[in-house]
């Protein structure tokens, strides 16, 4: 690609994870990090000495100001899920592409506001979710659709958990509810709804019905919740998700005729390795189930790969916004269609804890 | 032991599960088939000659007439479950002990009354699920034991599933109301429920809420459910078993700090070579769970083992037996309140069910 179409990122908060994202970009083609922001300009400063960010990378002492900058392309926000809204939306006004950490909003209603934004503005959108950008994501999804080595769909467990510690209880962000208020399942339970509807190519769950006696902190904000999923055609899922139990990303996928597994989905064990993997099983003599020679050990597949997922995620996103940048092409609507539908499901979620634990249906649209 | 106190093996019913117990009884110290049966006398002796067994065996035409035998000790009775009340209470009547398939009763009602015979007899009781007996089983337990490793028990998720196919679900005694109307609650829920109550060192949970829409066959069985279940100090359980998916037997328990997963809980991949295995994680560094070095690779403990599970299950059975018979000791009840918990937990779900996916809370006594 020409030099033009090299995509030149802000990112508004010196997060954690921010860390990772000025290596993500620094590391994809066609990306370079422009700015860095925090609301204090000292600690914004440090965050740049620490990382080494080349003098080319201008600090700021508040977001607004990598909103306003004329050469930022694009932005990377990490803030707390409840100022999301009001930056992602100001980002997009400026005519700013957005890349948006999950969870990406409070609620559908604040998504939409985002969504609407980017479609006014002609710019791209896509959430901050690493995953889905993996190359073994690729080849799982794959082996699910192989009617033959699969079959048809029809359970999946996902459970996402870690255990912070009292101190992240009751101090972090995450588990403040002016600054997120979805706690747990906004932050994992995000990545548990995200792993079922990709699971079901996005098809929405008819009903969705949380497990009795969620878990919060003094302030309200679930620790620990669970829920089950249920589709008119009787697929069923359910999930977990806490800050109390050691940790855990398994997903597990069952088919008629084949199940797929893997019990690191976030963050893939051997990807400093350069590879991925997951286990899959397939092709039974149910005539020996008594026996006991009746169940092959699960297939173990490994997906090599050439980055890191969180460089793959930038990757695609830059190419998005290139196309947009360059080639004039409209943004691509589909990761702002798929975080719309875990918003969905999250907010379904939340609502049938709200309500004791009552079913809530998903409204078809 | 003398040759005394060698244990006289009885087996009501040709089942395929009894061709296992006809090895496992020839394996195991101080065992021995003396007889078998069917309500086919042709049955029986196709059955004997088919499993080549020695002519000391006699064959009988009709379970009462293994029950009325003298020379046999103990029945084992592998017989659809909506049979085991009237012949595990005939034979403790004739003073046999018993080895009894799980699911054990229709209810806890009947299983109560197998109890009381028991006791009334002073015959030993014992369900025969067989990975309970399984070292690797103790091992298990030790680990979620280790306070320092595993911490406090959070979360069990279990899920066993079959998929036997359309003659099965119209034409199985499993399927049929009048000879088992458990269906997979009693068959695979059966382990699951099990597997977590073992977790939990067999505490009750206070209630258990089925999972909205179950599926049944055309004759009102369970086909497909599952089920979360809660107990006062916030620990929560999920489990799905299915007869329309792939075969899994999965169980998953995380602590506090941190986890043990196995997924071959009823028939290790690997027994066949001498050894069972599972994986286990803890001790990690949540400091870097962003920066991408978070989550250890689970470690795999292989435990040998010098029999197959059933072996062991016998053996267990056949010292307990044993000491009543040769040294007039008490039968252990441990394996009767077990059985009775399952029970329990298992009746619940079913009512849970039967109520439209109501809460129900569970008595203690």
């Amino acid at each position: 690609m020409a030099n033009e179409t090299v995509v030149r990122f802000g990112i508004l908060g010196c997060a954690q994870i921010s860390i990772k994202l000025c290596k993500s970009i620094s590391k994809a083609l066609n990306a370079t990090l422009v700015a860095i922001s925090s609301r204090s300009l000292e600690k914004a400063k440090v965050f740049a000495a620490e990382q080494g960010l080349p003098d080319t990378v201008r600090v700021y002492g508040s977001y607004e100001a990598v909103v306003e900058d004329e050469n930022v392309d694009a932005v990377y926000i990490p803030l707390p899920p409840a100022l999301h809204v009001t930056w992602a939306v100001k980002a997009v006004e400026r005519g700013k592409h957005v890349l948006l950490e999950k969870p990406v909003a409070m609620n559908v209603a604040e998504l939409d506001q985002i969504l609407e934004a980017c479609e006014a503005n002609g710019v791209q959108f896509m959430d901050g979710t690493m995953w889905l950008h993996h190359p073994r994501t690729t080849k799982m999804k794959e082996a699910l659709c192989d009617e033959q080595r699969f079959g048809q769909l029809k359970l999946i467990h996902s459970c996402m958990t870690y255990n912070p510690g009292p101190e992240f209880l009751k101090n972090s962000i995450r588990m403040k509810p002016d600054l997120d208020g979805l706690g747990a399942l906004g932050d994992i339970g995000w990545y548990s709804i995200q792993s079922i509807l990709w699971a079901v190519n996005y098809e929405l769950p008819k009903s969705v019905l949380a497990f009795p006696k969620s878990t919060f902190n003094e302030e309200g904000v679930i620790i620990s919740c669970g829920s089950s999923l249920h589709w008119e055609d009787g697929k069923c899922a359910t999930f977990h998700c806490s800050f109390l139990t050691y940790v855990t990303f398994d997903v597990t996928i069952l088919g008629t005729k084949g199940s797929l597994r893997l019990h690191d989905l976030t963050l893939p064990f051997e990807e400093s390795f350069g590879y991925g993997t997951f286990s899959e099983s397939s092709e039974i003599d149910y005539g020996n189930i008594e026996s006991g020679r009746w169940c092959p050990k699960p297939n173990e597949h490994v997906v090599e790969t050439e980055f890191c997922q969180d460089v793959w995620m930038v990757k695609e996103f830059v190419d998005l916004v290139g196309k947009v940048k360059s080639l004039k092409m409209k943004p691509d609507k589909k990761w702002g269609v798929k975080s719309k539908k875990v918003q969905i499901v999250l907010d379904a979620v939340k609502e049938s804890i709200q309500r004791g634990y009552q079913s809530v249906e998903i409204m078809m649209n």
